[in-house]
């Protein structure tokens, strides 16, 4: 049994997310269906992040088993070949057994964008927000995130009952011509946790909440108030990192 | 009568073009149909430049004539409200009635991208081209089209029997990381010319064909070997210019 790492970039849009659901097309679903094909035998495929529906991803990794002898790069072309155009597998390698796409990441990297000006070519892909943005503000909210912190009030954990505490590694805030960019590292993430993030961080950078109800929100778990998550569209898994020694 | 101003942005994936047509979508006819729904009376747009099946522009120029009374923001949101997600009109001005979105233009400026990465979120908006380009040929290649030079090699006038003369005042080609643009303005343009420009800048960087077959293009008439019209999805109509005294 070979087992087979995969990096695989794709546009969420039309997509019910990345897990395998009762009904709508996934990500996984449509990578298990190419990957078969190809292959001849049923595989299943194991992704780093559980990505929302609508959400992108820049570089997602997965990883599944295979009997197959095929060569790695005759089954990149052949995936591509058999897979929709909106997803694309960038990467193909073998991996040691012990590699799970999952279990050995040791960070996963998101990032937002927002879009301050209308244009339908970022329609797809960043959140239009057209009110007034203070962005030193946000700069401080993302620096609130930083550090291992109890992130109930920001999402519920895959397993429930599961932990909420997280380590956010790095959050900042990125400036340019009518862009901006929230970057966020962290070991892990609760459902839904980035876009909760980034909506706190748009609700207290219009003026709608304190950099106080933040500090609270990690503390006391107090919910900011009136705190939606920001839509899918603007979202990428940008990358996941693993142990050196696997 | 009032002569309206509209600066437009679209998305052209899906649409037959700019120009009304006899069957499908087009970005002329879902203009028309928004603004005389606003305005109460039939208006007619007229556009810049008549960009082809699955082009984009971020900023088309187009204009038209009404009886309303209605304020030129008031018409900017409601136009918006009423078209479809791809397209956004970006400004409304009232001008003079000498002004003429097409035969007041004195430059158009187009964009072309080309990508080297195969990535879902490029394939709407590049040409994604996986062989090595010689990039400083395309450069070459670029300054031989500045000038005045006669393009019927390079499209078809608008009129039938019109002119192929053009002037090319700036030509050149970008590149960073993975992405390369040709940028091309002149007074005007023949049918498909910019998609056969960079045709021919892809020609010849990939040593299909010489600078010297280029220069023999636009000299002695003798149409560069091979090249094909680049894909639409890479070319945005970018910039009109106007005479400053309208």
């Amino acid at each position: 049994m070979r087992r087979i790492k995969l990096v695989v970039a794709y546009d969420g849009t039309g997509y019910n997310g990345w897990q395998i659901q009762s009904t709508g097309a996934t990500i996984q679903g449509e990578l298990e269906k190419a990957i078969s094909k190809v292959l001849n035998h049923k595989v299943s495929v194991v992704g780093a992040g559980r990505t929302d529906s609508g959400v992108h991803a820049l570089a997602q990794v997965a990883h599944f088993d295979t009997t197959s002898s095929m060569d790695v790069q005759v089954m990149k072309k052949a995936f591509n070949a058999n897979l929709p155009k909106g997803i694309v597998v960038r990467e193909v390698c073998e991996v040691n057994e012990a590699f799970h796409a999952r279990f050995s990441a040791t960070s996963r990297t998101y990032r937002y964008f927002i879009t301050k000006v209308n244009l339908p070519f970022f329609t797809r892909y960043a959140w239009f927000v057209p009110y007034e943005l203070d962005v030193s503000l946000m700069k401080e909210v993302a620096k609130v995130f930083v550090g291992v912190h109890d992130f109930r009030c920001y999402g519920k954990p895959m397993v429930p009952g599961g932990s909420t505490v997280r380590e956010v590694k790095r959050c900042y805030v990125k400036s340019r011509s009518g862009r901006l960019e929230v970057v966020v590292e962290a070991n892990a993430f609760l459902r839904k946790m980035v876009r909760n993030m980034v909506g706190t961080v748009v609700r207290v950078a219009s003026g709608k909440a304190s950099l106080e109800d933040v500090k609270r929100s990690l503390e006391e778990f107090v919910p900011v108030n009136g705190v939606k998550p920001a839509p899918p569209q603007g979202l990428f898994l940008w990358k996941v990192e693993y142990r050196r020694d696997i």
